[in-house]
């Protein structure tokens, strides 16, 4: 690993003084080191970044077109605008309730099929013999599922395998993932889930809640649908990048929201993902989708479960009421439960190496799609099994309570009016073990089930998940959790004299599943209101908060979270909150990619032509430069243009000459602008005459006149904070008298990151 | 009023080619104007923009010393001060929560005290007559407490008088509000709020405890005590705004949890005033100290309330727990929630219209101190009798019930066994009535007692805030609140004929209080969060989002929040969260202050100090530019620097001439500027003899060099969105050729403000 680690060695480097390599030159030549010294594996894809992905554009193109626009419109014209962002919030929250309503009904009712023929099958064949039938009938069945899941995935939209956490993330930190929020993305998504949760593998169905929240958001932010070429003419002012992400993260908190009842802890998702564009109105927005998006899903859910009015019960797990107890914890409970945050820490980075490693392995060999697909069968079958052989062997037999609690009691080779106690565990939904794990009787579990479970659901869990299904990680951690600390309350209680006290091993399995969650995907805020919505109590904030962070503090030390782990290895340039510690050393001369192509105000329609089809030169962003009156005098910066906006330009054949010819013709718009966008066409697919090639196209009304500079000493902190805070796509680097020296874009900030030797360089890449 | 309106009228502004009028000749103009037209009346000072508050600099100082010293940091010495930023975060918790344990235990103590006396004394003079005495005795025991409080606040710190929060909001936001974060604000806070509660005014002690945990957290960062002249030498690293800032928000947060028992309300409390500079590490740290205040405060409460251990009471004010009915509230009543939340709104915005004229016949009639403490004993004599007059009057009895819920309970003129009704709303401590509001059986109080208590308590608690003593409005507000609910919530049952459902008038109680809290002070996410974690149930949290929402848009609709009212009554600079949409029109050009002074890299020292002697020229910083090499050519920009840097230079004599010929001085440090930091002597202290004045002084090393800059023509919205993401608070406006033509700064964006007629322009003034 370490002849691909290009550390940042500052001897090599030129001080201020002496003259510095350029930024491509040198990332060429690191490129060549790694080719001519080629490492025996093949390289990690933590240590290389994609040149592959864009960047959004969260930043307003303030060009004279917009200020017009702008000036032009009313107080009353941005009362509309702010009532209509409250009105699509709504609809998102809506939309988003809905889905996640449908989802849970149509697994409701799959599953529910799907066990009732298993448990019939198995229990004609428990008396008489031969129950390897009903093994293989069980595997069978979730592996037609899992197959048609990981099918729609593999081969129609490969973007909706996995919860989708990790892409939005991504989409809100400012990278353009590709077909991320597409409506196709949305229906493979839910479909897959579906057949993911169905097919009884270790995921959980909250996790893609969140991406399709986006998604939705994302399509009616819009007015329109690109997929179903649809356009409803309105929203159209929203058609810009900077919308749509404030729009995308009340998707996304709608999503949690609808998932786990939990309005505000779907706020602070949204907030701990991407904090950096806040403020108050936004939030309030956020919120009010969120609260929609519960709403409407208990609203249909009460419906369902024919109790109409009752709200309630929100969200797709319940976790069901903690009783009240007049004391829910001691004083003396607190270091055990920061004990158990820490075995939550460790369990979690144990699952995320583990993971890691199988990603690794599954980059390497398991690319093709149909390949995809078997593993995905080959996961189901074994998860049947595995199940199938744990209830056969479990001799852990109780009494079936009066009040029914489980769902499909299995009896097996339990007497009358008991029940297998293993498969309460395996032989259900995951929301449902979760919830039995919290809520049923002490006694209701031995240990000895316990601690086979965990170990067996740990794998198979950690397994799943990078599976090519749409899948969440949530609920199989919270299972795991719950099973070992429901474990932890037992042997507690077994050790301790006054045996009172402990009685409660629910509340252990709290603990034990919110210790796991956090192990795993290391967030603290907002999971722990995530958690306390769910559970409906307030009482166990405090110890939830302690394990959490205990989880977190823990976990970080030996490696990252799951979902950073992900994005890290899709080689992502996602910029972290703050630029690294020992970095100061660096400064916008050095990390700034110079040469920059620049344009002049008014340039020739040929130059625009090579440069856009020049891949060498794309930053998709091109400073503007004006020519002093003489010759000598250096060209100043005066304004950035896009890449998407020349290409709308030649599109529209904004050149002077034509103007000049035609004067009927109609002045272009913002509306041309927004029409085209997102998906602008690639310069190729524009015919360009070789007479325009050499009319002249004026910039000026459409560049960004007052662009965001430095200057060349700037620290790397500093260009971080500005770029970070703004959500600034290119920043132009400029020497003292105005002139471009280099540009900064989001690839050379994400290059430079804290490894275990300092301060450590990735390499750019291609793939 | 219009008179004093400055509209801004886009005819008489230059337009881009005519000269502008330089900003201080047109600030001087528009005073004279006023001077001139003398209004009638004196003008109302939300019409003004006071000068005399400075702003913090929330962007780090990068000068030479500072990159020095960052570059010469290990990873390690990061690691040792992001620990030390977690233990500052944990000590401010500890100390936060003791705090408010020593509050609460005082203020029991002393109340309980002062209702024995007046209970016994009533109850000895109701039978033999001579009720009167019983009055007097109870005014004068109020009054007495009520003028201690007065006295130490309007004589010793009137900073410390009301809740703080506003004061709070400025800070974060970036005002240097004078000693608003010292240890003696401190003390008087604490005494005066302890006196206030006691003295039976309608104020709660919630709110003060904000502010407290804000100056925990400014003295315990900072190492030492300027007061106390103690310097520990330690968290040197953290003596400047943006660290100082990051814990005072944390501070902030303890003091919610403290208050009301909720860490993530608290983190959410300082997320909605000062969202601009989160991410993600200071959130978790942020969150650590308010779990570390609640901690603390249930450890030592249940210490004292002999139960030690049990720590599921969190808070100061602690609502009781709501039953778990097993449905709380049904769809159909959400239509009635969200009438009560607008009704919360009107009545939030009645409370807050007639404070704000209270509050403007303060400024004009009571600003002496002893009026101010002569106004508070008036208020609390008042308060005494109004609530004697009503307990005499009523006759609503009530049978005592057997589990004894009432601390003080009242007998008067009820028979035995029973107890005056309206006195247990006022013969107690208002968080105790809260929870008799929310907790009492149906039935406990009957309407007219209720409808009285409401419409005498609006009044008295609309009266006493804004008075000189320490005091918040959050609990008269919920107490209002859960009266009229309550109210409600028995009228209801009164109407409707299956009385059953709205058996429960705790319910309408708690929505009550949330609707007239969210119409008082218009916070929706945060108080949300807090309520939910206050009444411990998390079922009622939609009903209090939506009602929380309702009463903001109702309230905003009239007028804005009590702490904005009192934020622009004192003519403080504050930058809300965007531009008003319609600058648009406005670019930096217009908006900044010009001509600026500006400094040489190498500049005399005599013309240093007359410049900085020079109060007209005071904008507290100054770019420095450098000549080119011939005469002709223009003065570049190449740094920035602030008054408060050069004083350190002057006192230390930093000169060319001096370094010459003392070889052996001792280089300036950053040490000698966080020395001085955060008083910096005035100018006038520093003697600079003829001489001296003659020698040069280098300022390269201690400017910041990369100094963040706009064009001439950037909108106001981007200049804004510049200065307030990054907390800038200078801003250099150059032209194309990076010379300095302006200067942004606070006031310069604050003045700019949507009222009624669309943008209008604040003035000016040095009051």
């Amino acid at each position: 690993m370490a002849n691909i680690t290009k550390k940042v060695s500052w001897s090599s480097r030129g001080d201020e003084g002496t003259p510095l390599l350029n930024g491509s030159e040198t990332r060429r030549h690191s490129k060549e080191d790694s080719v001519r010294g080629r490492p025996k594996e093949i390289p990690h894809n933590e240590k290389l970044l994609s040149l592959k992905y864009e960047s959004l554009d969260y930043d307003n193109i303030e060009n004279q077109l917009f200020l017009e626009e702008e000036r032009r419109m009313s107080y009353m014209g941005f009362r509309c605008l702010e009532i209509s962002r409250w009105v699509v919030c709504g609809l998102i929250g809506f939309l988003t309730g809905l889905i996640a309503c449908f989802i849970d009904i149509v697994v409701e009712q799959l599953a529910g099929i799907k066990y009732q023929v298993v448990k019939e099958n198995i229990e004609r064949f428990t008396e008489v013999g031969g129950l390897s039938i009903s093994l293989i009938l069980w595997a069978v069945l979730n592996s037609i599922f899992v197959m048609v899941g990981a099918i729609i995935v593999a081969f129609f939209e490969p973007i909706a395998a996995g919860s989708g956490i990790p892409q939005i993330k991504c989409y809100l930190n400012g990278v353009k993932i590709p077909r991320v929020v597409r409506l196709k993305t949305l229906v493979v998504k839910v479909c897959g889930v579906i057949c993911s949760v169905v097919g009884g593998l270790a995921v959980g169905k909250e996790g893609p809640m969140i991406h399709s929240g986006a998604v939705v958001a994302a399509g009616v932010s819009q007015g329109r649908s690109t997929s179903l070429k649809r356009d409803f003419k309105i929203f159209e002012y929203f058609r810009r990048d900077t919308e749509k992400r404030d729009f995308v993260s009340a998707g996304a908190a709608a999503g949690v929201s609808a998932a786990f009842g939990a309005p505000v802890g779907g706020v602070l998702f949204s907030l701990e993902e991407g904090a950096s564009f806040w403020n108050q109105m936004l939030t309030w927005r956020i919120f009010f989708a969120s609260m929609i998006s519960t709403f409407t899903l208990n609203f249909f859910l009460s419906i369902y479960h024919k109790n109409p009015g009752d709200l309630s019960n929100p969200g797709l797990i319940n976790f069901g009421r903690f009783e009240n107890d007049s004391v829910a914890y001691y004083l003396y409970e607190i270091p055990l439960f920061i004990a158990m945050g820490a075995i939550g820490g460790l369990l979690g980075a144990l699952f995320n190496v583990l993971n890691y490693w199988l990603t690794i392995f599954r980059i390497r060999y398991v690319h093709r799609p149909c390949l995809q697909v078997m593993e995905a069968m080959l996961v189901a079958a074994v998860t049947a099994t595995v199940s199938f052989t744990m209830i056969y062997f479990s001799d852990d037999c109780q009494p079936l309570g009066p009040e029914h609690t489980e769902e499909y009691p299995l009896q097996l080779f339990c007497a009358d009016g008991e029940y297998n106690s293993m498969a309460t565990a395996f032989f259900n939904t995951p929301e449902r073990s979760v919830r039995s794990l919290f809520h049923n009787q002490p006694g209701s579990y031995n240990p000895l089930t316990l601690g086979v479970f965990t170990l067996t659901y740990f794998f198979l869990a950690c397994w799943t998940y990078g599976l090519t299904v749409s899948a969440g990680v949530f609920i199989p951690s919270l299972l795991i959790g719950a099973a070992w600390g429901r474990l932890c309350g037992i042997l507690l209680a077994t050790i301790s004299a006054t045996g009172s006290i402990w009685a409660d091993p629910g509340k252990y399995a709290l603990i034990g599943a919110a210790a796991q969650l956090g192990g795993i995907v290391r967030m603290t805020l907002s999971l722990t209101v995530i958690l306390v919505e769910a559970t409906g109590n307030v009482t166990y904030g405090l110890p939830i908060m302690l394990v959490l962070m205990t989880a977190k503090i823990v976990g970080d030390y030996f490696v990252e979270g799951l979902y950073d782990i992900h994005i890290k290895l899709q080689s992502i340039p996602f910029l972290h909150w703050e630029a690294p510690a020992t970095s100061h050393w660096l400064t916008a001369r050095e990390v700034m990619s110079s040469p920059v192509t620049c344009l002049n105000k008014v340039e020739k329609v040929g130059t625009i032509v090579d440069t856009l089809s020049n891949t060498s030169t794309n930053h998709n962003g091109f400073p503007v430069v004006v020519q002093g009156a003489s010759s000598e005098e250096p060209a100043k910066l005066c304004g950035l243009i896009l890449r998407s906006q020349l290409i709308v330009l030649l599109k529209h054949k904004v050149f002077v000459e034509l103007a000049r010819s035609r004067l009927t013709q109609r002045k272009l718009q913002l509306k041309d602008f927004r029409d085209a966008y997102p998906r602008f066409p690639p310069i190729q697919s524009i015919h360009v005459s070789q007479d325009e090639r050499e009319c002249m196209m004026d910039l000026s009304e459409f560049m960004t006149a007052t662009p965001y500079t430095v200057p060349q000493d700037t620290s790397l902190p500093r260009v971080f904070k500005l770029v970070r805070a703004l959500g600034l796509r290119h920043l132009v680097v400029v020497d003292d008298e105005n002139r471009v020296v280099g540009l900064v874009t989001r690839k050379d900030l994400a290059r430079y990151h804290l490894g275990k030797h300092g301060l450590e360089e990735l390499q750019l890449a291609q793939t």
